[in-house]
């Protein structure tokens, strides 16, 4: 296995969709030429869902429009929640989806009104049609390690949930910390039993930073063999279950790191930030990205290291 | 070795002495007893460095008098920059002192005006008054991974500074990314070969969280035996060089992460969150500490962990 990581980009989505402010088509497609010129090619850039229940995201039939009118080369995943949902990404013309569903009882009936099995039917059936045009899916699984209703989730319960979607022609699953509550040992209990039946590279890790333990859960594991790792540019995206705490990993905070460790990730960290103190300007600074505010210092710090140092490219 | 971790509490002094607001007397009182109270023994109180250069600190002889006088036990220690510093300490009564250098030529001359080698020299003559009249000395190496100035520091020539230190009658010696860029990498390449010359106990790591990384770091500190971690209620404490950025490690993180993977830690958590909301309110809910937003919705998680968990006690 290459040691180097993969970076999915969920900030377009996963992270706009929990600003209050609505960025413009124009925007988002600025945001997402931005991520490709930065390095990462898988992004998260919107997703079918009622409009009315999610307006930041109402726009995505005319940003997929926008992306293959500009020739943006890319994976662009887009969130489809039914096959309702999956019709309109289908008439737009994307070429990727995630479906989701939870480790959580709870959590999964107030997140969608239904139960974690009905979800999985349900899953299985935009996969079904999905894959039978010709389209690459995605799976999330949330609430993994712990649950705001439910507490901590037992590891074979999350595992249970995982395992049925790996079962299913799904490119990959990613493993949800939705509220950021998982340790290093919630890491093990969960991975390490998937890595001996799967391949780690059907399974991808997406760690909340709201007690600034996603990068600690990333470590461990990428110890472990995982090597894709969901992020969000600026930390974008709050929590609704922790108001005005970080939300999402920021991925310059995941690329500084693995960069620092010498690990590949492709990605250029300059441009990067660049891209996210200009997004920070877009939102007219009103977003919770806390790490952007850190970008200009860690630049300059940058500088000062490539003089010193060999692992710098 | 034992597994569970101890936590020196940076707070009183680190933290506040980097927040605008000055916190008064009586309420510095009653954050180290609350401190205490939440299982915490050893304490950066204070320290005797110039008035008017930091004014946060300038109450540090009434603050000893008064932790006197109420009779809270724990070990309090105060910041000394030189024997006229330590004189002070000394007159008002303090039994622990720390004092400091930093890895990097640079930082250290703009931090203190004084060569590594010169402070080194004063670091010895500190340790002889102290140690003769019976106090106990902690030291800090600033900049041991990276420096604003120099960029990244080779750990040789952080060790060798560590080591200079080492050899003096300390009890321990802290090791600090001041501005909060290492990564694990750096970590072993520090830590590790320090490790095979001098006791896990004598040794602690200070990490910054600028970039959301003290966490990661702090986990592999532990996998290679440091056992003694500093952090900051809240995550109080700014750092100069990345303005708005948050600073320390905040103390509810740490005990978090290690407590959530089964690691002793003879704090109590909920004691802690409530100690840092009651301290934000203190402050005016002017200062950087963001981790305390989130406490109340942690709190409620962990009533739920322990409905469904063994190890929670």
């Amino acid at each position: 296995m290459s040691d180097a990581i993969r970076v999915f980009e969920v900030g377009p989505r996963d992270g706009l969709q929990n600003e209050r402010q609505i960025l413009a088509t124009a925007d988002k497609l600025w945001l997402i030429r931005s991520l490709r010129d930065a390095g990462i090619s898988r992004i998260e850039a919107g997703s079918f869902v009622r409009p009315d229940r999610v307006p930041q995201m109402a726009d995505s039939d005319q940003l997929q429009g926008a992306l293959s009118a500009a020739a943006i080369s890319g994976e662009f995943y887009y969130l489809v929640p039914n096959l309702k949902g999956l019709e309109r990404a289908m008439a737009a013309g994307v070429k990727h989806i995630a479906v989701f569903t939870a480790a959580s009882e709870s959590f999964n009936r107030k997140n969608i009104g239904i139960s974690v099995a009905e979800s999985l039917q349900a899953i299985q059936e935009m996969v079904d049609t999905a894959t039978r045009a010709g389209l690459q899916v995605r799976g999330y699984v949330s609430t993994a390690f712990g649950c705001p209703f439910e507490g901590r989730i037992p590891a074979v319960q999350a595992q249970k949930v995982i395992e049925a979607l790996l079962a299913l022609p799904m490119v990959q699953v990613s493993i949800g910390d939705t509220i950021g509550v998982a340790s290093a040992q919630g890491v093990d209990a969960v991975i390490r039993p998937l890595l001996s039946q799967t391949s780690a590279n059907r399974l991808a890790v997406h760690f909340h930073d709201t007690r600034g333990t996603a990068l600690a859960n990333s470590l461990r594991s990428y110890e472990l063999g995982i090597r894709t790792f969901d992020s969000s540019i600026g930390g974008l995206g709050g929590c609704p279950f922790a108001p005005g705490a970080s939300g999402n990993l920021a991925t310059e905070d995941l690329v500084y790191y693995f960069k620092e460790m010498g690990v590949a990730t492709g990605i250029d960290y300059r441009k990067l930030c660049e891209a996210s103190l200009e997004l920070h300007e877009k939102m007219g600074g009103s977003h919770s990205q806390a790490r952007v505010i850190s970008s200009k210092a860690l630049q300059a710090y940058q500088v000062n290291c490539q003089k010193n140092t060999a692992w710098d490219s």
